[in-house]
């Protein structure tokens, strides 16, 4: 169980309470700045996971494996990440598993990304086009820091002008323009398979829904997932008082092949 | 690509449209009976996923790879099952990956079972433990559907009176008594790892925070997921009418140890 | 206290439970036909609200004062009703009271044209617009029924071809195409005042929205009212499990005169 | 139509867009210094309403007729307020109108009550109790801005101790320990009649239900309503992105009076 004991070089996350967590990578000589007082990183090397650690002020923080909802939440933002619970949802309703390959659009800052690739993985790839190189470098950070960046390919090119895979498990879109890569889309999918394209407007997903019953893909169904915490303290107990109230709409569609 | 031709004993998503969709097994000399006439399934033999085929009564319907989310909604039911939104939502939140190994109880339809077996397979394991054994049954076939029967031990055993295997990724829970289990739930975890628990009730979540600060997890956390489907029509685009108001609750924590 | 005994020509509510209440016209010769039995209204004539009565197999049925929203979700329907949560924001974000005057168009089943009129009479006024003669008499069935018919102007005419009113306190408009109707709320309403518009699609609020904005109406906010149910039971407390999704969007506009 | 010019003492909304909003008295020599200049609030006597007006800066502001929501929002605040969604709900809900007499606890900041007086008025008469006497005087001011001061009978006393009218047409509850007020409710409502609890916390809701069905209130079912902005912008309509995700439950029961 060596895995268990933190190493140079390893992401962790440094929980204070619920509120207050953050995602750093384990190095001798770093520190962690906190209103509560210093962290020393470095110490930190040859420790159990789920150890307590006090910083400069005694303040006792604990140090976790981060899961991919840490790694989502707190990734580097090049662009709007998308959250926790589209991501599982999404993953949800593809058909893909270990060793498929999929095309992602845009790459943004690389957090769906590195969820398809955990999912895909080892054999499996993504490869993830995005036209703007600064989200490329973001993407590869947070790729690295999710362990996964070895089974993505970043692409840097424009991919409202084709994808060059054929025969992909499935086609993830996050981008403005997601209805401009539905023909695209559909040539390169496997047949009886899945693409799902995430957008924050109702206009994007018109757009492109329109555009994916027109070129032939079937059992077209959006979604909006609504996540609330609920704040469970002795007496009381209640939703929180505010939350997010939209982050996108999720639409997937399965090519077929119709028989002529 | 031999994987795309449909085979013997492939499960495979026969769809006529949106609201109308069967999970059925492919084999020589069985049929899907619907309203809209015979389809033979035999047929589908050695024919591409993504294809149409004509019922008996000349109606066409489609042949495609299901998803997880397919398996989910469509699987036999020996108690509710989990949906899509919340199981990918778990899966986000669990400091797991490929190989690792989780402990899940109840069993119950084997739903999330099969989930987060193929999210750990081929090293890692589910250990599932269920006191019913008639549930064993039905989660068996949808394990055996789903592909994934073999990653998954299947426990005919009471969890509330232990956890038999230690050092485990992450202990996930889907029972009516959450909080007899917590304990054991701490024992069996690795310290930084992550155990969930889904609840419908909010009696059960109470319970189970209570106990789960009690025992010494933090960073416990209760969420609810809302999905909401979205008819995008020419003209006509709304949500839909009607919709699940409530599955369940997920609630969170994290093993840690604390200095002495 | 005179009215707190049924009267002949009362509109009560019978309750059996939560999910089961009718709401009749008490009558001598009158009765209700249940699954539990027969109910004799005319008995029920002298008698105090609140009491129970006996139906002819001996099952207790509750009678009781109708709500606003009893009167709503009971009403006789031409079209979809306006449900009570959206009648009360509405309401809410008007600016009118006792004694306004109120234009609405359509009229439909007549039970936003009821609440109107309970809200601004007995000065006030509503004037409803309807082109089709069918449900006028099905909204005046309802506003009978509501008591309040003799405080509403119903207008067999087109609302599209103009508004004949001036000077009005507010505008409702719950009708298929909004969007024609704003420029003649604009010139009928008081300055300092507010238009609403319910709409069940994304479309139908675009182009109202966009219309009210070119012809000068501020504050142009849309909002939707999502209502869930909440299952009280010892032990076994929990949102319900279907709800509705979705009804519709109120829009809600200013009238200012822009200084030249 | 003299009531639509602005009159000394008149409270007015100044409109400088859909996020900047205040509630204002007018007066001689009273001005409202915003960030986008000082708005000379005495220059507005005489004018009509929906009139614009300048800051000293040379910003447009609209002054425009308050409505109900708009009192609540704005109100001066002793105590979370309750919504216009809430409000409007409650309203629907109970079996009051014109002239009704109606006893509510606490009075908190006055907003339902100024609410529930608006709707019973002028014969009408609101009840209020509040042990706090600081937010009497909250209440108070609140009242005095809605115009409806006269219409409700502010009680400094503790409604846990009992309620002092009787045969009155609905009791609101909206404070910390409702199940201690249900039996008095119980006592001074009619038969056949609508009392109603609004509590934040689900622990409240769940001892206020226990009670009213112990004391014998019928079709008692508990709701909570969200809310939600949809932004509709040319090309970019999407709901917001942040909300309120709780405010509180709101409790409905009916008095019957059981036959021997």
């Amino acid at each position: 169980m060596g895995q268990d004991v933190v190493s140079s070089g390893d992401y962790v996350l440094v929980v204070l309470d619920e509120k207050r967590k953050w995602l750093v990578k384990v190095k001798e000589g770093e520190a962690l700045h906190t209103h509560k007082g210093v962290v020393d990183l470095g110490s930190l090397i040859g420790m159990p996971y789920g150890c307590t650690i006090r910083s400069s002020r005694g303040e006792e923080f604990f140090v976790v494996r981060p899961t991919l909802a840490d790694f989502a939440v707190k990734a580097k933002r090049a662009t709007q990440i998308i959250y926790p619970k589209d991501l599982g949802f999404i993953l949800m309703n593809l058909a893909v598993g270990r060793g498929s390959r999929v095309v992602e659009a845009g790459t943004g800052s690389g957090v769906l990304t590195g969820v398809l690739a955990s999912w895909v993985m080892p054999e499996g790839r993504v490869y993830s086009y995005e036209v703007r190189e600064e989200f490329l470098k973001v993407a590869k950070k947070n790729l690295e820091r999710m362990g996964v960046a070895e089974y993505v390919e970043l692409k840097n090119k424009d991919v409202t002008e084709g994808i060059e895979e054929d025969n992909v498990d499935a086609v993830v879109l996050d981008m403005a323009t997601p209805w401009l890569v539905v023909d695209h889309a559909y040539m390169a999918l496997k047949a009886g398979r899945v693409m799902a394209s995430f957008s924050p407007t109702i206009e994007q997903v018109q757009k492109t829904v329109f555009e994916m019953e027109k070129v032939g893909f079937i059992d077209v169904r959006t979604y909006e997932c609504l996540l609330r915490e609920i704040i469970v303290k002795e007496g009381r107990t209640r939703p929180e008082s505010f939350m997010v109230g939209h982050t996108g709409y999720v639409t997937f569609g399965r090519k077929v092949v119709r028989a002529l």
